[in-house]
């Protein structure tokens, strides 16, 4: 491209040192071209590899004259029909051209990569304070640490290989071929049904596998749900305050101003979703991220109210099933079907780099949602989708849970015990399902009611920030926060081995004791 | 809800008609409730269990009065206690709630699935007629047929399923508890590295794995693509004319408006492009969809130059790979990073359910497409990337490609006989690559410069209309123009055994003398 003078700096740098303008052409000896080492049968293809090589490497730069095609058949003691067949293909790329009196000259080179940094820049001491920062969680994600107590991660290394192995081996066994096509964007039957059948055996939904649209996670059904509410001329969604940091600013993304609503001990406050005039709602009804607090009775007939009366809940289901001391609270959407968009996932079940959950939509949103998870990509990878069918019909799915729940719930009690032993200020809230708790410092009331902008005597992103230079990595409470509130944490328990929770909560003792200092 | 007087109508029927309003609590016989059935430790659940089913069917209407705790414990002789706690679980999920003097009372119940339609009406008649109809080529797929031959689907029944359940067992056997987690939403960095050898080897690119976002395949390339360029002003994009109606579909849902270029015998019409006035351009150099046409030497660089100038090319590699009588020309990516966003994926190499491809962007928009993928379904399946990973770097996806290549080029040759024998006045274009080929009728051009509304005799449109009428599928080529041309067919060839192509192109023929009588 230096050739037209409009190109890259790297490759014009290049060119400029070295372009031989109009100088003789090449002769077969500038690449120590030795034919001998063509395969049989295959020196055309010899020939064309060893020139866009050579052109590649900056070995024949740009502007350079390659020899007529008689001459270097000559040379290399080829048939002339070689030597044009290897010209022809490099001119058909765009590398080499007849040039009139010049002959054949090279007249574009691939560009070579260049240096890129490994991702985006960590942003250190402001990652914490930068509360809606794009992809701080992701930042704070790929920081090194020693102790990783950040929430919403199951017991990874739990993760059944040899069952995934087993239903993996059982779907290559007996897929059609047609399968390997392009198939339906709501995802494969097989798999619709096994949603059908988990969700009425663990969550007290009663659907039909047309109701259901497999989806690549949570994360991407509120995507989906983003676009067509917009197109519902919907564009402001009520969220819990506090409420995942992530599913706000996925609402965000999607278009659509978020309303703080807040949360008390029986869950959303519905009488402020009413007054706040949003016709959407995002809510974790059976165990609210991060308060672990269930939506009581009399709250869940309230909402479906507000639904019947034209409001749109979305039901994020993320972990329900992770409950120690009694069955999970049946989903919202048992009850009503209408007014309840409803998205779980097995990111809590199993792992959630498997990027694979599901979207019950009502029939009125069915085709929308559809149309748009075909425009997102055409439907959801179909081995994950057939392997997880087979292990949610076969049970695996069932025993994989009761056996992460067990260990789960050791690991809770483990970091029970270290934050009475290590934080003894902190209030304990959600401790009786899920893969997380919360702590709060230093306020009676422990939710999201009191406070000022410093609800207790720090901030806990300073906490947090003085955790993670001991090595270890929590949220504050803040980043999920809308509205200013105590001072707290959000920490997880599911993911590491009990010694490193123990170990972990220590060390934010005296991260909180820097802090306090 | 039917209590609320503001539910379905399905339950508020039943509630009409079996709602006891004030009378009598029911009694533990209402349900022949026998305890004796209950696990030894498990009253409480099972006592819960039963009672919520007879509210889910009917047995307990919205209404229905429970009898006292006390009453019901000793008609059941278990401790009042379990049936306490039963009650609150149901009071905790909304389905009963005290009301005073009448005691406790059912006050909703799950809504029953209702009956859906299997899947998006079918048109019939209508789904040639509506080229612009969302879903159209889902809905052509969903119909039954004898012979499909429509394009872009590769030979199924070759898929490596030994190959890939080899490499599977090897990722499971070797993958680390962390990379189940959250990952990076560019994709796992093994795979990006596979991803750039493969393309230096097998497309020309230079690249560097920071450069690489693993995408679910060319669609969701083509949405972060269509998201981000809004996001720098750019909301008009043009495309190749004829071109794939699927990719022109996908940018008019991402906001755009589509403006046609027309294709000749070299390629996109640069000229043409430039006398648009849109600053991004989807194209298909290395095989035109679905013309066939490589983009020539000069072409190419005039379209670098075009994009040297700030023009935004959109890349996509759809079926480069497939070349029958000579390599493949580079990808226009090769030569140029910073004008060109390159999307490739292994729809056409592996199986397009697997839903797994790359996007390369320059620099420059790297961020904005990485926000993008986070916020569309933070990132893509991990198995499947590693697995595709372990392939391409053995070697077994090369392997792969050669096995398909050979079988695609037999079934190639036999529609090219096949459409001699049967469709002697079609004129071929584009047999020598890829997985499909054009024909078109009646026209001495054969491409998309001349030809009105009708440019032959007969509207492929009704060609295909007869065609799937005798039990093949086919799109006509009108599907995927923009401005009126010649009357034409896009044909798969790769899909499907010889037999089926030899048959399917004869029933062609029959369609199309019945569209002409």
């Amino acid at each position: 491209m230096d050739a037209m003078g409009r190109s890259t700096k790297s490759s014009s740098e290049r060119s400029k040192s070295r372009r031989p303008e109009a100088g003789p052409p090449v002769g077969s000896d500038f690449l120590q071209l030795d034919i001998g080492r063509a395969p049989a049968g295959g020196r055309t293809a010899w020939l064309t590899d060893r020139l866009r090589s050579a052109i590649a490497d900056g070995r024949l730069p740009v502007g350079t004259r390659l020899p007529a095609s008689r001459v270097l058949a000559e040379e290399l003691r080829v048939t002339r029909g070689v030597v044009t067949e290897a010209y022809r293909r490099l001119a058909e790329s765009g590398q080499i051209a007849g040039r009139g009196r010049l002959g054949t000259v090279v007249v574009a080179a691939p560009a070579p990569p260049r240096a890129h940094p490994a991702g985006p820049a960590l942003p250190g001491p402001a990652l914490f304070a930068a509360a809606d920062r794009e992809g701080a969680v992701d930042a704070l994600r790929a920081l090194p640490c020693r102790t990783d107590l950040s929430p919403g991660v199951p017991d990874l290394a739990a993760f059944p290989r040899t069952a995934w192995l087993r239903a993996e081996r059982a779907v290559l066994a007996s897929v059609s071929p047609g399968d390997f096509g392009y198939g339906d964007p709501r995802g494969a039957p097989a798999l619709r049904r096994a949603v059908v059948d988990w969700l009425a055996r663990n969550r007290g939904i009663r659907a039909d596998p047309a109701e259901v649209v497999v989806v690549s996670g949570v994360a991407q059904a509120l995507g989906l749900l983003a676009r067509t509410l917009r197109e519902d001329g919907i564009s402001r969604v009520a969220v819990e305050d506090p409420g995942s940091l992530g599913t706000r600013q996925q609402l965000e993304y999607g278009g659509h101003t978020v309303v703080p609503v807040p949360v008390d001990q029986r869950g959303l406050d519905v009488g402020a979703l009413r007054a706040g005039g949003a016709r959407a709602v995002l809510t974790t009804p059976a165990h609210q991220f991060p308060t672990g607090v269930v939506l009581d009775g009399e709250r869940r007939r309230d909402l479906l109210e507000w639904a019947a009366g034209g409001g749109v809940v979305i039901e994020d289901d993320y972990d329900a099933e992770h409950r120690y001391d009694r069955p999970p609270v049946p989903a919202l959407r048992s009850l009503m079907p209408e007014g309840v968009c409803y998205a779980g996932s097995v990111s809590k079940l199993l792992a959630p780099a498997l990027r694979i959950g599901w979207l019950l939509v009502p029939p009125n949103r069915l085709d929308a949602v559809v149309t748009a998870k075909r425009y997102a990509d055409l439907g959801t990878g179909i081995l994950t989708q057939l392997v997880l069918a087979r292990l949610m019909d076969s049970g695996e799915l069932e025993r994989h849970l009761r056996h992460v729940r067990s260990r789960h719930r050791r690991r809770r009690d483990v970091m029970l015990r270290a934050i009475r032993a290590h934080l003894p200020g902190a209030r304990v809230h959600g401790a009786a399902a899920g893969l997380h708790l919360m702590v709060t410092f230093g306020d009676a009331h422990g939710t999201a009611r009191g406070g000022g902008p410093r609800g207790s005597d720090f901030r806990d992103t300073d906490l947090a920030e003085a955790a993670l230079a001991r090595g270890v990595k929590v949220h504050p409470l803040s980043w999920h926060r809308m509205t200013p509130g105590p001072a707290g944490l959000v920490l997880g328990y599911a993911a590491g081995p009990a010694h490193d929770i123990d170990e972990g909560v220590a060390l934010i003792g005296a991260a909180l004791r820097d802090t306090l200092a």
